[in-house]
């Protein structure tokens, strides 16, 4: 049994490794639970299933020579519109919760009732207080971040004008589109409750209002997402340029390794901001390199961003973290963690902790976020962590040796910094500049999660470095991020190796010009999955200054290795907002040409964006670097 | 081809006797498209399938020789349980969005806005603004509905506070317990968003907290039927006791014929109200009978209760409205309604007119309400149907001879109304005596839909039949009430026949001092689906004049027809107020046996309530008297 027996499952090599330990030790993982699971649902593939009602279950026969209608009379488009726009309504809860919970934090920060979360950026403060329209002048801190958390909550109420988040980080003329074709995002949870009703049987059966029902939802994710990244921001601090290593060779073997997984900083950034306390407990426990904090998905993700932490592994491979037998305890918050943690942490010492009222794991430790007294609810966290490292069987330790550095942080205000070191009046004229002049053809954002169904990272690297190569810059958040960083390709060595000479050159003169001795990486981390945000502001600001919207710019995006419902929100938000969105794993549409093309054709005339299905990653980056030619075209640009 | 070939599709004859015509001239119906069906996914009728994410779909295989976890690990425990009460969230927020339609309009009729929309009945937005804890000292009427109005706004948002429509409509007891188990309702659109984010992928996993967390949601389903109920009857009056007719016989073959369908009564009730000033133009077209409106699904309770509409049909046989070629016309609000109706309409002069924005569907005319001129609308709306009146052709029309009297209208306010005529002072008493004298052994509310896999309506017939001889009051909404309304259950005479000597009496004596001269029906006809929560009103008067809660009355309920998710959210909250609720068809839960026991076992303990599966209708009956005949051992009566 070797690495090599597992490069079908991922292309990193401690996932390898440690696929190998796992199989020795008849440890199932999630590769192995795919397996069972194949052949897959033809219909449900297809989206052409529908469980909608009690008369049901229904199904579309794709070659027609069945059943072309469901029981009650709805077809394949309507059939597959309404499961495709009610998984639009589960990513967008997730994010509505995820920033909701952040904006309670801020208002009771303000109030002084949880003295855990005092204000660490107030500059992000300002900034978005003035974007939301408050006269910010005289006004201290609290006073500032109550209006923030008020207007905050409020936007998920029911409400007649356009949501502020959405509204205020947009060009006009999306802004415009959107009202002409009647998807302005109001209130968040209400557009949820309206899509779920709109979904019910008996009701919409129309696929284009499904769909626009559909893009109205999204856009409240966007808001969401933009919001959770704010309010991160203003709670934690806003991210700057930041080192680390990352891969799970950054667990150690003589400390209390803790690792933070899901996607929200609340008690994360807190037990990161805790940890130097209880060192010296660590070490009188034995763990005498004292604790180790380690991120996994977007949990790891916000703390790599403001604290660089170092991310030890991503998605798929979360599993693995338990198999190296040398990590304590996964502190747990919401979204993407797989239930067979506990299972898996049966075989070994591991704890596993949940923190968060709606997201419990049978088998798992419940230790609630207590807000009021997070550091004290933090402290007791590492305690647990630290009283399980005296369980811990060294025989069945196995940390990968493998681990690259990677700088990250590259917030949107991080990016205008370092292009401000090159001109301090108007930081995004050598961005442009370079842009126009073809020394940066264009830009990809990476975003979304690994698949099962996908050799894990190897779309990401794989078309990373074949966009490089044509002088694209890559954005990139989520676990396309923690791909990235895995492979080294976070670093000035990367872009030397495989950025063209264009890009290189520019990344070089800012990198240099903001004193990092080097290019920046051709690959800049944003953050998050909340933080594809920050990727639309910097999109806007380059869109505001030429005048023009983001569906005429070189910008696309991909979802290569895409997973979750909140990817399909996301995606939805993106191609609304004029990307050429790449995604694959494709959703389950293909069972409608009807909203298959309304999704890859008609978006087009609608929303300047459209979705690019394409499973071969050379193939997909091309015709990515193709939309991005046909737009630098469309610019008057060489 | 004769009636008897479609028995064990419809007890109806009407319905037997279309299906006949609709045969013959090639019509597809909705046992046709079941037929092409079946049979039916095994998987996904057990709720063992999982199509949360890109991953699947996965399906956990019953007999435990396959795969017994999703691909992320998730067993049928957590895949049932998540798929339920996304299925509850469905259900909770067809009930918002109709209740906060209502809200929207009290609000602006309040404030003048919307003049075609007085307020109707003062003393019901008294009583509903007192019960909410408003001054009522020296307001009028617009004063008020627009204190009320912006309380019912209020309700859909986060809120700290418990929801105020569920928490002063129940016992304290209840109360006391929800707060206990943590399931107490605040906002009604939060809620359905958390849910849609603790089922998104790697959320919560642990059966009993997702369950707990559907109950909640259930129970924000609860305020928002009564928040639909209250705000219809403020609107557009309160029932009282009214006799009409029942089923396709209510047609005229001499008139403009318009079916309002659907759930919500805000453009229903206009069309209504507009009828007579139109009744020339439909004359001088050559309608000599004039308009003549009927009502199908709730829409059509709604009218029937408070103006004496003829329900012409219900649920699975809504198409055979159209197969009498006689119907001008079907104006649909949203909910239960057949996205193939555009299909059977293509075949007759019948005009598919949709009226709200998100219930579109294909191939219909669509005439969007405009509350600001609702009496314009529904004017536009009756012309077109006369327009269509002249595109009927005679040769196409077959209007089945069936039709049945019945009375409806026992709105709570109606029954207490009815009863303090035998006892002014305490009109409660009579009911509560008989009940303890075992006169009326107990209650049972019927609710619910027809489903295609049961012969329509037979269930409800069955049942309601056994437990009448059984001196077993029955209370009706939804298609249960249509049911009953068709057979003739509805009248003195059905009384006479079926209802046992006990009750039999006590509906004679009752009937006779309100003037009725005879018998009240043996099932009252509360309303539509909504109008469960007039049920639940009546039953907690009981409970708290006898200082007890529900789940201690001889008091049960069913819903022996399920289709919608809607059933589902209503059957929760029924169980989780105390009620042995039957089911049949049995919602996706069988695949966990963990679910299963939560829902027909444990609920026990934690509410009083529990779901009954039997799909034979006597020993469903039976069942429902036993637990009766238990309740009543439980408080010490015969």
């Amino acid at each position: 049994m070797n690495k090599k027996d597992f490069s079908g499952h991922s292309i990193d090599p401690a996932v390898q490794e440690l696929l190998g330990k796992a199989k020795k030790e008849s440890i199932e993982t999630i590769w192995d639970r795919y397996e069972t699971q194949t052949p897959q649902c033809g219909f449900g593939s297809l989206g052409v299933c529908c469980k909608i009602c009690l008369q049901g279950p229904c199904r579309i026969d794709p070659f027609e020579e069945n059943a072309t209608k469901g029981t009650c009379g709805a077809d394949a488009d309507t059939i597959v519109a309404r499961n495709l726009i009610r998984s639009i309504v589960a990513g967008t809860a997730s994010h509505a919760g995820h920033a909701k919970h952040l904006a309670h934090i801020l208002v009771k920060s303000a109030k002084g009732e949880y003295k855990d979360y005092p204000i660490k950026d107030s500059n992000k403060l300002k900034a978005v207080a003035t974007r939301l329209g408050i006269n910010i002048e005289g006004k201290d801190n609290n006073v500032l971040a109550l209006e923030v958390g008020k207007l905050a909550l409020n936007e998920f109420s029911e409400k007649e004008e356009a949501n502020l988040w959405a509204a205020t980080t947009i060009t006009k003329g999306m802004a415009d589109n959107y009202t002409k074709l009647g998807v302005v995002p109001q209130g968040i949870d209400s557009i949820i409750s309206e899509i779920m009703h709109r979904t019910h049987y008996g009701n919409d059966s129309e696929v284009t209002n499904l769909i626009l029902g559909g893009v109205k939802c999204a856009l409240a994710d966007y808001a969401s997402c933009h919001m959770g990244t704010d309010l991160s921001d203003i709670l934690f601090g806003t991210p700057q340029p930041v080192k680390t290593e990352a891969n799970l060779g950054v667990l150690k073997e003589n400390a209390v390794n803790i690792a933070v997984h899901g996607h929200n900083p609340a008690l994360s950034d807190i037990i990161v901001q805790m940890a130097d306390e209880l060192d010296d407990e660590a070490k009188n426990a034995g763990a005498w390199e004292g604790i180790n904090i380690v991120g996994i998905c977007c949990t790891g993700n916000e703390v790599l961003m403001r604290h660089g932490i170092p991310p030890a592994t991503y998605s798929v491979s979360q599993e693995m973290a338990i198999v190296t037998g040398a990590l304590e305890s996964i502190v747990i918050d919401y979204q993407c963690i797989l239930p067979s943690l506990t299972n898996v942490a049966e075989c070994y010492h591991t704890k596993i902790i949940t923190t968060m009222p709606i997201s419990k794991i049978k088998g798992a430790t419940h230790m609630e976020i207590d807000e009021k007294n997070a550091r004290d609810c933090a402290k007791d966290i590492i305690k647990t962590s630290i009283s399980a490292f005296k369980e811990r069987k060294p025989e069945k330790v196995l940390i990968p040796d493998e681990k690259t550095t990677a700088i990250a942080g590259f917030s949107t205000e991080a990016i205008v910094g370092a292009l401000s070191k090159v001109n301090a009046e108007d930081p995004l004229k050598p961005l442009i500049d370079n842009i126009a002049e073809g020394n940066i053809q264009g830009v990809c954002l990476f975003a979304g999660c690994n698949n099962v169904k996908i050799t894990q990272d190897k779309n990401f690297i794989t078309m990373a470095k074949e966009l490089a190569k044509n002088n694209i810059l890559i954005l990139a958040t989520g676990c396309g991020g923690g791909a990235f960083a895995r492979y080294g390709l976070m670093t000035p060595e990367a872009t030397k190796e495989f950025a063209g000479d264009g890009l290189k050159n520019v990344l070089t003169a800012v990198g240099e010009a903001a004193g990092l001795g080097g290019p920046l990486p051709f690959v800049l981390h944003m953050g998050s999955c909340v933080d594809n945000s920050r990727a639309v502001d910097t999109a806007v600001a380059i869109a505001n200054k030429l005048g023009v919207d983001i569906n005429k710019l070189p910008v696309v995006a991909s979802a290569p290795e895409a997973t979750t419902e909140k990817a399909i929100s996301i995606g939805t938000w993106a191609v609304a907002g004029g990307l050429p969105t790449h995604v694959e794993v494709v959703p389950p549409v293909l069972g409608s040409q009807t909203v298959t093309e309304i999704l890859t054709e008609k978006s087009k005339e609608l929303f300047g964006g459209y979705f690019i299905a394409e499973s071969d990653p050379i193939k997909a980056a091309n015709i990515l670097y193709e939309e991005i030619k046909n737009r630098r075209k469309g610019l008057n640009l060489e």
